[in-house]
């Protein structure tokens, strides 16, 4: 019962299929990761992948999807790199650890290139226990984009509805907030999220953007830092991840044959409403930061009355097999994340391990 | 029969010993790509890999070494982007197609940044049928760096010593002419090498860099984009490509328990001597165009008498189980890449099927 925040938890459909075909994919007697992105093989894979990410995400014709490398982390410095031409100014939305460095690296970024960022919105203060609605944003109307993190893995802090900041063209890291659920991108220029946690193994990143948002970006920076390069030439610009493409095309696969977004939602639903009723059942003995509306259906995080007795929730746990509900070593506590992954059973066997956690040592 | 150029074959070892453990690493029972980053598990790999890299390469306690995300793609802008500050300049040596590469985005970053590049020295007249020498290089003693490329890949031209370009910091892309033999990188500032040729999958990226040379590099871009940066984070500054960085343990293991560089070394410039042998064999109907000095030992390329006679032995090549042969579009002929895993036989197989094809053909 693996519940790490990421990489997490894979599917075991689309392992087993990977592990079948490790030596010998599509019957020509290699693995699929000695096969040339040039060749029809591999990119039969490629397309695949795509296709199923438009399809499960009903992605319109006028977005692009691109497999990028480097993480959510590298997007920090692309994306203004990109967007945020010289005296010109970005506005960040920062409700988390995440969303604090996507404005950092920006704010390095436009020192460099003479353009400015503005924090638009912070729920810092109060210790990100809830997300900032687009009413108390002070935005500027011409600003280059505006940037927001839809769910903070670290502070388990996340916007149940899709938000929408003024008129600039919106950007949201949806790292752990990807897949789980049905999304609606048409309104946003460009959505990135790091696949290590609903979409495959990490070492891959997915782009969905507006293709004319993309045409938009700078064009003097060298080519591997445009995105609207790596479009024209359908992520294949350069050697791509091609085995963690190949297992994100696994994972999407075994995502459509259950049902899609709309299915994986309702059992995700059901985990998170298991989960935040053991936190809440208990008299107080386990206590979530986080306001009612800003808990996160991905990453839920929550206090015992101490340390030690976290430290103790850990281990017992893990006696129990239950691993990855250390806290991130930022804030401390626990962690459960509840991504796609996640069988609903494991989320019922540490509801029943907490509970009497709870009964034993309250 | 695998000669692809990269994704290239890997040797079966390192895939068999993925496939037994996909789904149960070390005694986990989860797959080595559902581990944190930061659990104790997927450390352990981390640092192996780490460890047999400067134990097989002679690393010196002076020099870091790094995984990285981007592919050497990605290198062509971090390079300039690091170690050209604004006024400065830097000198390139262009041999081949990735030099060419090399420069270009080098000098699309020096626009940006108000720095300059210069081509110290170009083989491109005569279509790079041979690598540039230190003596006819223009260099310039103040430049920033000086770049090269010690094998190009597409057009099959390699120093076979690795050269020494003036007194400026060396930068060397030895993406497709690492760890297939004895290499002495203490006099290098930074190499780095693209994994998918003789160090694992694609996905990741080895750098070995000197320390001091990295701290130099400019500290006002956005962390991810910083070299010293990823060196004090140990490479797990953000979440690396644990799987693919897995499988290049596997594969250095299998390369150390061969006998190391020297005996692979052994190996590649035996099968490197028999299939030249059989390309200067056949009374000319077989064409180097590479001088002889300058001759690739990893990507050997060769024409045949016509453009339908190469698709003629490509296509029964393919029949005969050998794959991989087609020289890159941009120039055409036949290729054969001779990477570590590249079995000795499958080139004895290849040169007698070249002899036959000769005689049938011829």
């Amino acid at each position: 019962m693996n519940f790490n925040a990421g990489p997490a938890t894979l599917p075991l459909p689309a392992l087993e299929r990977a592990r079948a075909e490790l030596l010998d994919f599509a019957g020509t007697g290699i693995s699929v990761m000695e096969h040339s992105h040039r060749g029809k093989e591999y990119e039969k894979v490629h397309d695949e992948a795509i296709a199923l990410l438009r399809e499960l995400c009903a992605v319109p014709d006028d977005h692009e999807v691109l497999f990028l490398q480097g993480g959510a982390s590298m997007q920090f410095a692309l994306v203004p790199m990109n967007f945020l031409q010289p005296g010109a100014s970005a506005d960040y939305v920062v409700t988390g650890a995440w969303s604090e460095k996507a404005h950092s690296e920006g704010a390095a970024w436009a020192s460099v290139a003479g353009a400015r960022v503005r924090v638009a919105a912070s729920t810092r203060e109060g210790g990100y226990v809830r997300v900032a609605s687009p009413a108390e944003a002070k935005l500027d109307d011409k600003a280059a984009y505006v940037h927001f993190t839809s769910n903070e893995t670290i502070h388990g802090v996340q916007y149940v509805d899709l938000p929408r900041f003024g008129g600039a063209p919106q950007i949201c890291d949806a790292s752990s907030d990807f897949l789980w659920r049905t999304i609606d991108v048409s309104g946003l220029s460009l959505l990135y999220a790091g696949a290590q946690k609903n979409i495959g193994p990490s070492g891959v990143l997915v782009v969905v953007a507006r293709r004319e948002f993309l045409e938009r970006g700078r064009r003097d920076l060298p080519k591997i830092l445009q995105y609207h390069v790596h479009a024209e030439a359908r992520s294949l610009l350069n050697t791509p991840p091609t085995f963690a493409i190949y297992l994100v095309r696994n994972v999407l696969d075994w995502l459509k044959a259950g049902g899609g977004l709309d299915a994986i939602e309702r059992r995700n639903r059901a985990k998170a409403r298991e989960l935040y009723a053991a936190i809440d059942g208990e008299g107080g003995f386990y206590r979530c930061p986080v306001e009612g509306p800003s808990r996160s259906m991905m990453n839920a995080v929550f206090r015992l009355p101490s340390e030690e007795l976290e430290q103790q929730f850990v281990a017992e746990a893990k006696k129990n097999a239950m691993i990855g509900l250390k806290g991130h070593r930022s804030v401390g506590g626990i962690r459960v994340s509840l991504y796609n992954a996640v069988e609903p059973e494991w989320v019922a066997a540490l509801a029943s391990f907490m509970k009497d956690f709870a009964k034993r040592r309250g």
